[in-house]
């Protein structure tokens, strides 16, 4: 399959990411393809605005992550980071629940600011990323702002607020995403989605309700993504019932969904043509997948190795569906 | 003169201040003065928005040195202050002309949060203040802006622009106070002024020309200090010819004013009663004192003890000329 990987790596790829998981394959998938052919689409449905700062999680671990300056350790923030701020926040009686690095201060200040003077989160988000050196294309998912609300039997939630501040804890009976429905397709998504040199679109391993729902939700992307007509890969962010990291399974559970890579995958119907999963995930998955070629392998990344290993297996899964496709059309 | 000092010292005292200089004097106030004994209306003048937020450097240096957690050696910013944040503005290509320690950053994230929920200087600087410990009353000239602006040949400059970004380099031609004219006595300084228990009013060795005129500019200060009835005592910024810090000598040289005491003083006519300068400088003041009550004493505030000396000499001379007056008014 390596002649494959290789004909995937000249083409351009686009993934689909949330924070930490996403931002693992998307590092594998920069360091496998040639420059400038990688463009990540972000969830920016976890961006909040705190203490008059627009904070854009997502955005900033895939920038860290791609930029090599991330603190592989915790999965966000910045290596080396320092917390004076937090320090003297608190001893003014400020908020202290979100945690706010004094490096990772730097990036919500620039972007409230250039926001408030009317720029568009693309643009900005374009200059922070190459400031730092991602050395990727990192598109948001929208310029307006879209919020991911955690329903609970206790009332709605922002997101920042259930996932930091309660850390996940209360029951969920819903997710929305407000403010989608407003959202529309960014010139620079359509355009990466709409290139002529695409040869994969990548479902990255991260939370479908948070991470990649709220990017499916902006008006237009399901249509953009069918129409690229390239293969869609995705990989599951659930391993034996067990999510890598977060809150993933506990959520799937409490909304009714099955907590494995069966109820993943079902959430990617009519989106995906190919799946990567655990192999032991594979058998259960079988009965359901509905045309979706599936592929067993071990997706947790713990090295760099992993990183890459699984972004070469998902350019290959890519050019082999598209190979089959393009087989399939000839006979 | 001891038993005038403890006079002046059981009543309250309001001293107007801008920051390095002023504040050491009002921290030997705070020290010599009974607790809660104290209230510094401080210049805005030099407030100014940047990167979206808004900062308040002679508020922040009076709260930072009445707290006691002010950098002495520097004379403003907070001792033992970080600077991740810079160098993360800097990575990404933001302004580092003007420096923002990690630490001061939580002072004006939460005043700006606070001023765009509407919410008034004076207040968030009262809880500022509060929080940090700073032991006095500590309240903005105004709450509307207030902004020093410099004239030069080359044209109008903002003011930190000049003093920071340009290093007071630029021959000034003018200074005037932008928006002084639709400013109003916040309710907190007309009670300071107006307070029954009111002993004296001082004016801290700050440059006249941009710390203490902007507050004698905002409309009814002049008259609400001239209506306390209390002894007005000022400090000179200007010893034998030169400013003790900063570039009040030469702004007072390039706009035509004499650079010395007497120049200082003229500046305070109508408004003092008694102005306490280096001994060195009296002779020279003596021919155009105009009924001000002339003292020489050291005004170089270089130790504590300098600052609680020149603050007890404050008081005295304020004790002397209140003395003097209901003698007189008694006769």
């Amino acid at each position: 399959m390596s002649g494959e990987g290789q004909a995937a790596g000249q083409g351009k790829v686009v993934a689909l990411s949330g924070g930490i998981g996403g931002a693992k394959l998307a590092l594998g998938l920069k360091r496998v393809l040639a420059p400038g052919a990688l463009s990540v689409i972000a969830n920016t449905g976890d961006d909040f605005e705190h203490l008059g700062l627009t904070v854009s999680p997502d955005i900033d671990t895939l920038v860290y992550t791609l930029a090599g300056v991330s603190n592989r350790s915790q999965g966000w923030g910045r290596e080396g980071e320092t917390w004076s701020f937090m320090s003297a926040l608190e001893a003014l009686g400020g908020p202290t629940w979100f945690q706010l690095g004094d490096g990772d201060l730097a990036m919500h200040v620039v972007r409230s600011d250039r926001l408030r003077a009317g720029e568009t989160l693309t643009a900005i988000t374009a200059d922070l990323a190459q400031a730092l050196g991602a050395g990727v294309t990192i598109l948001p998912m929208a310029d307006r702002p879209v919020r991911t609300k955690i329903e609970t039997a206790a009332g709605v939630l922002d997101f920042q607020d259930y996932f930091v501040r309660l850390r996940s804890e209360p029951e969920i009976t819903g997710v929305r995403y407000e403010g989608a429905e407003a959202a529309t397709l960014s010139d620079a998504v359509a355009a990466a989605l709409g290139h002529a040199a695409l040869a994969a679109i990548v479902i990255a391993p991260s939370n479908p309700l948070i991470s990649i729902e709220p990017i499916l939700a902006v008006p237009g992307m399901r249509d953009a993504i069918r129409a690229a007509g390239v293969a869609v890969v995705g990989v599951s962010p659930v391993i034996r019932g067990q999510a890598v990291k977060g809150p993933t399974a506990k959520m799937m559970r409490e909304i009714g969904l099955e907590a494995t890579a069966a109820g993943v995958l079902a959430r990617y119907r009519g989106i995906v043509d190919a799946f990567i999963a655990d192999p032991d995930d594979i058998p259960a998955l079988e009965g359901h997948a509905g045309g979706v070629t599936l592929v067993g392998a071990n997706v947790m990344m713990k090295t760099l190795d992993d990183r890459d290993r699984l972004a070469r297996l998902v350019l290959q899964v890519a050019a082999k569906v598209a190979g089959g496709r393009a087989t399939a059309g000839k006979t």
